[in-house]
């Protein structure tokens, strides 16, 4: 499991102070400490209150790589701001570009475009393509499906290896009304998804998103991900310090047979993904 | 989710203790707690002890229909004793005829005979068939699902309700050397007999078994419990006083869309399965 640690990101009360005080501790700190807990990837979102996003991805980006080599997933819905930090990211640890359409309202071809930025950090920059167009994000099961697709032909196309890209399927909350029948159709999606390349495209989910609002939520979560474990999810941003999730996760992979059963199955699985 | 609640099983100390002392009182009050906690059936197993399982089981159903009508789940590889308890049983309640397989070694037609008996009980009879035949369990996906629908054909053409039949494609404990394998073919197997009649018949496991010997058990349980349902289960003989199980289980209904999502789920769910 690709684990896609969440928590720095702009949206949480530490890091939009430490971002405002230009505090590279906390950063750093956050930094080390979802590594050790097993974390893939490190997710960076600068947050919606940094009047400067552009330069406040280049100076999170700089001060995570003075502390430690995790590769880095560059979150922002907007392009410029993902390549604020593609401007100082070490190519040689890999890079993970959050996140692009197919395409947007305008008819805006944006997948070539962050598939351009990708191939110019180098073969080690990986791409989370959502299943949404411009009509938005779809409902149903065949509309992710035929979304998802596009994006691998499209990849394919251009000469990128579908092993390159991380479909989202995106998770909508459970607690938004009519949003009650999605998990279904995630996981139906996922079935089909796997098969759209050989080797198969990665599968991600912004997994916290599940449960937003809602009570429960760190039961929600990990119930949510066995399940798509078992329907090929490979990855997810997720919260690496809930030691309940990471659990879930180390015996979905030895009941899926990706680790062989002992009994230090959980110990070895952590200390596996140190 | 029809949980088949464990715990009156000759196998656990207690209850062989109040088999030998004919003590009805630990009986009744594992029934009542069963119930309590979401039981939809009260497997009854007499275990290896007893001299007269025969008149062990009769003893037991009739002590258990003294305090509940929860349906019973009449738990023996021997017919006679299956039988024992039918003697007794209130049909009016429901019961479940646990288990025969396809056939035996001896080419013998023991599929036929549970069918007999569970028809002399009546229409509230239903039957758990194990995908097992007379070489015994199969280690592999395809041979499961071919099992599975010789089981519902040969119902189909008794005149058997696919709906009472409760298919177990049989769980191996993960400890078992080689076994490390088996629990991804059994949800690919679920994947196709769901599809094996419309509506699908039932499908259960024996979960307890999967973590046989194993550390870690509850979490090994609950986990392959939720993907399983996502493939299609949507029964199992488990422990019912496993409060993060029955959370799971809870958890993974919402999900699946089987409960509307609300903040107390957790409890709504348990207060409508009492």
């Amino acid at each position: 499991m690709i684990l896609i640690a969440e928590r720095i990101n702009g949206m949480f009360t530490d890091v939009k102070q430490a971002i405002a005080d230009k505090d590279k501790k906390v950063i750093q700190d956050l930094a080390k400490r979802q590594t050790e807990a097993g974390a893939a990837y490190l997710d960076v979102n600068v947050g919606t209150a940094a009047a400067d996003q552009e330069g406040t991805m280049e100076w999170l980006v700089e001060s995570i790589q003075e502390t430690c080599s995790t590769p880095l997933c560059l979150d922002s819905q907007k392009p410029g701001v993902i390549a604020g930090g593609l401007k100082v990211i070490n190519p040689e640890n890999g890079v993970l570009l959050n996140s692009t359409p197919l395409n947007k309202k305008s008819d805006e071809e944006v997948f070539d475009k962050y598939i351009e930025m990708a191939d110019q950090v180098g073969p080690k920059a990986n791409l989370i393509a959502l299943t949404m167009d411009k009509n938005g994000v779809p409902q149903d099961t065949d509309t992710r499906v035929a979304i998802a697709a596009e994006i691998v032909s499209k990849a394919m196309e251009k000469g990128f290896d579908p092993q390159r890209l991380f479909i989202d399927p995106i998770v909508l909350p459970v607690k938004v009304p009519n949003a009650q029948v999605q998990p279904t159709n995630i996981l139906a999606a996922m079935d089909q998804i796997k098969y759209l390349a050989d080797p198969a495209p990665h599968m991600t989910v912004g997994l916290s998103n599940l449960s937003q609002g809602a009570s429960e939520r760190s039961l929600i979560n990990r119930i949510f991900l066995a399940m798509a474990m078992s329907h090929g999810l490979d990855s997810a941003i997720a919260d690496v310090f809930d030691t309940a999730l990471v659990n879930a996760v180390a015996t979905a992979e030895m009941l899926m047979n990706k680790q062989i059963y002992s009994d230090s199955f959980l110990k070895v699985y952590k200390s596996a993904n140190k």
